[in-house]
């Protein structure tokens, strides 16, 4: 390795060092698709504020919204579900080991998610009922895999 | 609000609120951005440990974390960064006031990292060489805001 490569990959080393330094002892993979969750309950809630009428409705910022829950549906997923990460093996986290025993049906339950999305996606920007009216199907597409597959806290 | 909307409603709300509960105290923006920044992290930690040679170079593995890097470039970053959220203003962010005062360069450097991912992808999946030369400008990237706009830990 030439010393200039060294140093390049010393510096991303340490961009990435400084940026993960909050959750060095979780399991990096958890810690990812607990970020994921994080991103998508944002999103989520910027949704579930305007449908609730708590947060006055924004076509804008609505559409911004559902289109984070798209792109987010759209990860990679495999890195941040190694197998052995369930909470049978592992502390923090909630996922159940029949997770990695139903893997058809999981992936079943992330194309719903991905269809609930798009169609909030394709509802969010033109009104309030619209988007209400998109709100069930995503909440539900959620629900579905946190009651399959994840632990009562 | 009939009866049926409203129990859609507070269901795709019990579903939010479990998924974010590990983070009820802190403000949801900041949460939010975090998530994105570790999410980063994790795949970029993928990137980096092949690079170094601390894991076998895999090409379907680098390809999906070099994908998700644009995937997460490409996140309406609008709603994550409200004004007053800065780390004179609000405890638990390192982002300094100056990022608000700077966003047509803030959107340039956004615009790089979106295009070191995009380079990344190109290169990750053609083999270790490539991967290498491309981690240079990613790390680059990421550490070009964090220098600018980030107070130290």
């Amino acid at each position: 390795m030439t010393k200039t490569r060294a140093l390049i990959l010393g510096l991303a080393g340490a961009a990435l060092v400084a940026t993960s330094g909050f959750a060095q002892d979780a399991n990096p993979a958890v810690t990812a698709r607990k970020a994921q969750m994080q991103l998508y309950a944002f999103n989520l809630g910027t949704l579930g504020a305007m449908a609730k009428g708590d947060v006055e409705y924004n076509a804008e910022a609505a559409l911004a919204a559902a289109g984070n829950l798209v792109t987010l549906a759209s990860l990679s997923a495999a890195a941040m579900w190694p197998a052995g990460t369930d909470d049978m093996s592992i502390e923090g986290t909630r996922a159940l080991p029949t997770l990695w025993e139903s893997m058809p049906d999981v992936m079943t339950k992330a194309s719903a998610l991905s269809e609930a999305a798009g169609a909030m996606a394709a509802a969010a920007g033109t009104d309030l009922a619209s988007l209400q009216a998109a709100m069930g199907p995503l909440g539900g597409a959620c629900g579905d895999c946190h009651k399959a597959y994840r632990a009562p806290e």
